[in-house]
């Protein structure tokens, strides 16, 4: 889905390629996922983007997920983009680049039949946070040498056991990301679970003076 | 190259497809993979694979890794399979397989210019083993519950910072497996470098007993 998020911009020339040029960079703030049903190995998907409003400091880009001849409808994804300075770290005007040409790109009216992408709380207060740690290794880093995205959700999908997936079907995924995550790191991921189906997660940087938030996830299942 | 394994011999009706309806699947039992040169992110690549030679219980499989336009070679793989029987484990007569028909697909004078895939030698008798150990979790296993054969390799190539990897590039691979790791096991990667370029691992499954050999890895870097 990012790949395709990529394609899509590049060939728009809103990519990372031509930003970079200007010192600017896509985030990606928020991410949801659902997935009515998983797709099974060897099954040829198509996967569709595009973006469904532009504003000053954020973008709202959607995704749907088929099979390949577009007979099945496997979920859909929504998130929310802002544009930073890759040296001061600092919001961009997404409608200053190419005189606001990302308004021409625009589908407001497609349909993404998926709640919201939340701003995702933690339950901070709950008296059932338990924690589980991992140190962020080569494999977990991009090009970039940050923590990837993706590897977020990995680390959260591997607190559960294999009996777990056996059982319960991951039917949402949403997640906010806050900071990033970099070689080294020692991150402690709190977890509370809500009720059978919910789990909520933030995972911290931990240092000696204090936690760092890096991000919330949650996910909800359904028994499968 | 797995992949491209996998779909080689299902055309030839001598995948996984057919041989689960006869309780019999390939294993994996030596890889070697040398590369000259890392492809770039997004460089369009080729894996071609063919079998070098079929005997009554190994098959000799090699790869080369071309660009797509067949220009550039970054690199070859050799490897040896064995056919084992599902329920007993036991190796199973490959040349029995219809009729010996896999004679009919060998190519043993196809070049493949890299050293042959070794037995793997762990120097066990070195002074100088250290060791670093992890939890096999979901995104570790397969779809039989097994330690997925690659995973071995990146959890091996994550014991290495990423300023190794800005100073050497990995030139040559070789892996040879013994038994598998399940969900759940603890893993102890035992390390001896024998010199700047070369370094050993074994990979055992730690229990109260005894220890189980899994693996045994060999790299050799080059300077970059």
């Amino acid at each position: 889905m990012l790949n395709a998020a990529d394609v899509h911009s590049t060939v728009r020339n809103f990519g990372m390629t031509y930003l970079n040029t200007i010192h600017k960079t896509w985030v990606l703030s928020r991410l949801a996922i659902e997935l009515s049903e998983t797709p099974l190995e060897h099954d040829p998907l198509t996967i569709e983007t595009w973006v469904e409003n532009a504003m000053k400091y954020f973008t709202k880009r959607n995704w749907a997920i088929t099979s390949a001849d577009g007979t099945k409808t496997y979920g859909y994804g929504k998130s929310i983009w802002a544009m930073i300075d890759t040296e001061t770290r600092s919001p961009q005007d997404i409608l200053a680049i190419h005189d606001g040409k990302i308004k021409d790109y625009l589908y407001p009216e497609k349909e993404c039949p998926i709640a919201e992408v939340s701003r995702v709380m933690f339950p901070s207060h709950s008296e059932n946070v338990d924690e589980e740690s991992f140190v962020v290794k080569y494999s977990d880093i991009d090009v970039n040498g940050h923590l990837n995205s993706m590897k977020y959700v990995d680390h959260v999908l591997d607190t559960f056991s294999t009996d777990h997936y056996r059982e319960y079907h991951l039917q949402r995924l949403e997640i906010a990301y806050v900071a990033e995550g970099h070689y080294g790191d020692t991150i402690v991921m709190q977890h509370v679970q809500e009720d059978e189906f919910t789990h909520s997660y933030r995972l911290v940087r931990r240092a000696e003076e204090k936690d760092t938030e890096l991000c919330r996830v949650k996910l909800r299942f359904i028994k499968r």
